[in-house]
C-alpha cells in the first residue's frame, strides 16, 4: 500500500520499519528529521511536511506522543484533515484521549475521509519484533483493509467495535491495568524485601504460579533488579496516559480509586525528578516510602 | 507416611483426599465430624480429637480458617504442642499471620518438635486436582522430608527460605496481589462497560494480550459473567487475609496504599452483606460505585 | 458605581441585591431572564444582553456556574472582552479554574481592560446577609477601587497577591479543605454511630472542643440530622470544584491523595443519582459503605 | 481526694501537678522514678510500686503511652485489678483501644471495682494550663464523683454515655479528625506554595474565614513555619492512635479510607526516620511528595 507514517519515536520508527520490510511504499515524516534517516536507508521516502506525507496516500498512520501533537498534526493548518485525499484513511495508533478520538472521527467523516483507531500494547522491543498487540475499532470494511498493515506490525489485532473511541478507551484501561500492576508489585516487593525475602526468589514464585503473564515477568524483573533506567516507557508518559484514563473515567462517571492513587504516585515521581525513568520506578517510590 | 490432618474445609478435605489417594496413612480430624465421612470412605482414619490426630504420627498437617482456630489447635489444651511426639513435624498450610507463624516456630522448637510453614495458592478445584502451588519455608532437611506430601497435593512446591514465617509473608503478599488485581479489573470493567465495550470482548483482549495469566482468566470470567455466587473463596476470608497482610506491613513499617484501599472495599462489602459472596465481588462494588 | 452584574444564581442574585441596596447603579443580566425580576423590583436595571451589561460601566461582576459559562460570557462573541470599555474592570467572582483565570488576565490586558479575581467562600444564606469571605488578587490600585463593592457583599475581603489566578487557587484549595472535612466527618460519624454514640452528642463534643469553626458546625449539623436536601451547594458543583483543584494540582505537580479520594466519592455520588443533593451527602456515602 | 496517679509523661506529669495544686492527696508512680521528682517537690507522695499507688486510694488515675503499658499496669501481676480496694475506681485517661477498654470494664467489675474511661484532647501546654478537653463515659454516679478531678485538669468534661469504651471510640475518632485535618492542610499548603502563595498569608485566610478553630491555628502555624521539632505529639504516637482507630473501624465494619491513607503516610514517616517529629510532619511528607 502507498502509506504515510508520521511520528518516528521509539515505537513509531520500529513500526514504520516493519511496514517498509513488509514491502509497503512508506513516506515518513517526523518533526526532527534526523530520526527519518535509518528508515530512508531501509527504503522509505522522506516527506518534507505532513502534507507531503498525505499526498496521494491510501492511508496515513500516526504514532504521536500525546493529544497536543496528535491534534496539531491532524487538525492544524496543513494537517491530515486538510490534506488527506477523500476516501483515504487515517489510522491513528497513538495513545490519545477518548475525547480527541471522538473529535477526529467526526471531523474526518465531515471531510469525507475514513478514520480508524488502533492503539497498541507493547514496549519498543516488541514493536521492533513486530509483536505488538493492536486494539482496533472503526468501520468494518476499513478495518479489513488495514489487516495487512496490522500483520506487519503486530502479533495480533483484536477488533473491539465500530466506534473508534472504544479502542482508545480499551487502550487507556489497559495502560491503567499495567500501571496498577506495577504499583501493586512495588508494594509487594517492598513488603517482602523488608521481611527478608530475596527479591529474585520472590519473582520466581510469582511468575511460576498464578502470575505467569508476560507483564509480570517484564516488570517484576525490572523491579527485582531495581533497574529503572534507561526507560522503556517513561514515567512522564505513564502519567499522561493515566491522566487520560481518569479523564475518560470522569466523563463516564466511573470512580477509579486505584487509578487516582497511581496518578498521585506518578505525579510525585515526576515532581521529584524521575519523569525520565521507566514508569515502573513507581516501585522505587513504594520502596522509598518504606524507608528502603 | 503416618499423618494427621486437621481442618477439613473445602480446601483441607481435598488436600487430605489427595494424601490418602497417594497411599499415606492419614488420620483426619475436624470440629464438625460429619465432614470427615467422605474421607473415611476413601480410606482415612477418624481421629476423635486433636490429640488422637497427633499420637504416633510423623507429621500433622493443619489447614484451618484463621489465626484463632490455628492458635487453639496448636497452642490450646490438648493441642499439637502438647501432643505431637518429639521430633515429629507440624506442617502448617493455613493462611495465618506472620506473627503467629513466628510464635509457632518458637514454641514447637522449645517442645522439641519440627515446624514447617507451607501455605498454598489455589482455589478448591485446584486443591481437588492436586494442582496447588505450595510456598514452603523451614529447616531444609524437614522440608525435604515433606516433598512426597507436597507432590501429592500440589503441582509445584517452591522453597523460599529457612525461616517459616517468610512463607506466610509471601502467601499474604500473593493474596494481596490477587485481591488488588480483582479490584483493578473491577475498575477497568466498570469503565469500559460504561463506555459501551462488551465485557466478554474486553476479557478476550486482556487475556489474549498482556494478561495471559490464569488469575486474570479465572477472575476476569467471573467479573464478565457477574457471577459471584457461589463463592470459591469468600469475601470474609479475603478480608481476613488482607487484614493479615496489613498487620505484617504495619509491623514492617511498609505502607501499602492499594492494600489499604482493598481492605476498605472488602470491609464495605462485608458491611453490606456480601461476606459470603466470592471475594471477586469487589468488582460488583466498583460497578455499583459507578452507578451500574 | 455604575456596574454590570452577570449571573443570577442563588449566590449571584443575593450578591447583586446587596450591591443595589448599597446604592450602586447595577445592570443585571442572566441567561434565564426571569431570575432578574426580583432585582429589578429592588431597583436594578435589566440588561438585555452581555453587551448591554458592559456598556458604559466602570466594572462588570461575573458570578457564573463554571468555566464553560465564564469562558463564553467573557471570551465569546459579544462578550466582556469585546464590549467592556477600555480601562473598565472585570471582577470575576466565580469559582473558575486557575488556567482560565490566567487566560482572562492575559486577554483583558491585551484589550486594555482591568481584571481582578475575587472568588468567595460562603453558602447562599451568607451571601444574602452580605457575610461572604472574599479572596482577592490583582493589581493593587484596581483592588482598592473595588473595596466598596467588597464591603457591600462580604464580611471580609482578603488580598492574597497581585496575580489574579492566585485567588482562584486559594479558593479551590479552600473548597478542597471543606470537601475533605466533610468526608472526614462522614467517616467519623459512621464509625461512632456504629459504635453506639448518639450523633448529636458527638457533634456537641466536636464543636465544643477542638473543632469550634463554623464549617464544622454547619456541616456537622447536616450530617447529624442526615438532611442533605435541599442542597445549599450541590454535589455536582462540589465535583466540579474538586476537579478544578485536581487540575491545578496536576499542572503544579502536587499529589493530593485526599482530593483524589474525595473526587472519586463525589463521582460515585453523582453516578448514583445524588448530584442534586448537598455536597455533604458525601457523609451518606460513608454511612452506606458501612452498611448504615 | 486520696488519689494514685500512674504515668508521668509530658501529659501525665502536668495533669498530676494540677491535681496536687487543687489540694488532692496524690501518690505518683512512674516506671522511671526520676520523673516523679518535680511532683514530689510540689507536694505529691512517691509510690514505690503500682500497688503502693493503689493502697487505700479512692481513685487511681492512669495516663499511659499505649495498650501494652496500660494493660500491664492494670492487668499484670501486682496491678490495679489485683491491688485497688473494692469500691475504688480506676479512672483511665490514656488513649487506649476500644477492645482494651471493654476488657478493663469487665475485669474491674468482676473485681468489685469501678472503671471510668476519660481520655483527653489537648497538647502538653493545654495539660499544664488545666485546659484539656475530657471525654467521659461510665456509670453516672462514678462520673459525678470524678467531677472535682476533671475540673482540676480540664476546661470541659463532656459525658458521652454509660459504656466506658464509647469515650475511647470518641477519642480515637477525634484524633483521626485531627490527623486527617493535618494531612489535608499539608496537601493544601503544598499546592498553594507551588502556586506561589505565601504560606503565612494563606494561613491568615484559612483561620480568619471558615476554619477559625484552634486546631487549624495550632497546626497551620506549625506547617507554615515548617517547624516540626520538637514534637508536641510524636508521629509514632499518632501512628499508634490511627492504628487503634482503624482497629475499631475494622471491628465495627466501617471503612475509613482517609484514616487508611493517613495511616500509610504516618507509616512512611516512621519508616523514613521521622517517628520522633511532631505528627504534623505529615505536611512535610506532602510537600516532599510534591518535590518541595
Amino acid at each position: 500500500m502507498k502509506l504515510g507514517f508520521i511520528g518516528l519515536g521509539h515505537m513509531g520508527a520500529a513500526m514504520a520499519a516493519n511496514l517498509v520490510k513488509a514491502g509497503h511504499d512508506v513516506s515518513v515524516f517526523n518533526r526532527t528529521p534526523a530520526r527519518a534517516r535509518p528508515l530512508i536507508e531501509l527504503g522509505a521516502h522522506e516527506a518534507a511536511s505532513v502534507g507531503e506525507a498525505c499526498d496521494g496516500k491510501e492511508a496515513v498512520i500516526t504514532m504521536l506522543a500525546d493529544d497536543d501533537a496528535a491534534s496539531e498534526i491532524a487538525l492544524g493548518e496543513g494537517g491530515l484533515v486538510a490534506r488527506l485525499p477523500k476516501g483515504s484513511m487515517h489510522l491513528s495508533m497513538s495513545s490519545i484521549s477518548v475525547a480527541l478520538s471522538k473529535r477526529l472521527a467526526r471531523v474526518h467523516a465531515q471531510a469525507g475521509q475514513r478514520y480508524i483507531a488502533a492503539p497498541v500494547f507493547g514496549r519498543p522491543a516488541m514493536a521492533a519484533a513486530g509483536k505488538l498487540f493492536i486494539v482496533v475499532a472503526g468501520d468494518p470494511a476499513t478495518v479489513e483493509a488495514c489487516q495487512p498493515l496490522f500483520r506487519a506490525m503486530g502479533q495480533k489485532a483484536i477488533v473491539i467495535g465500530t466506534e473508534p473511541a472504544a479502542a482508545n478507551l480499551v487502550k487507556l484501561s489497559g495502560n491503567f491495568l499495567l500501571a496498577a500492576m506495577i504499583e501493586c508489585l512495588g508494594e509487594a516487593f517492598a513488603l517482602t524485601r523488608k521481611g527478608g525475602v530475596d527479591p529474585h526468589a520472590y519473582l520466581e514464585i510469582l511468575t511460576n504460579t498464578l502470575f505467569s503473564a508476560p507483564a509480570y515477568k517484564t516488570y517484576g524483573t525490572i523491579i527485582a533488579d531495581q533497574k529503572y533506567e534507561p526507560a522503556g516507557f517513561k514515567m512522564s508518559l505513564g502519567l499522561k496516559d493515566i491522566r487520560l484514563a481518569l479523564a475518560a473515567a470522569d466523563s463516564l462517571a466511573t470512580p477509579m480509586p486505584v487509578a487516582s492513587l497511581v496518578h498521585d504516585h506518578f505525579l510525585s515521581g515526576v515532581a521529584q525528578g524521575a519523569g525520565d525513568s521507566d514508569w515502573s520506578a513507581l516501585a522505587r517510590l513504594a520502596a522509598a516510602n518504606a524507608g528502603l
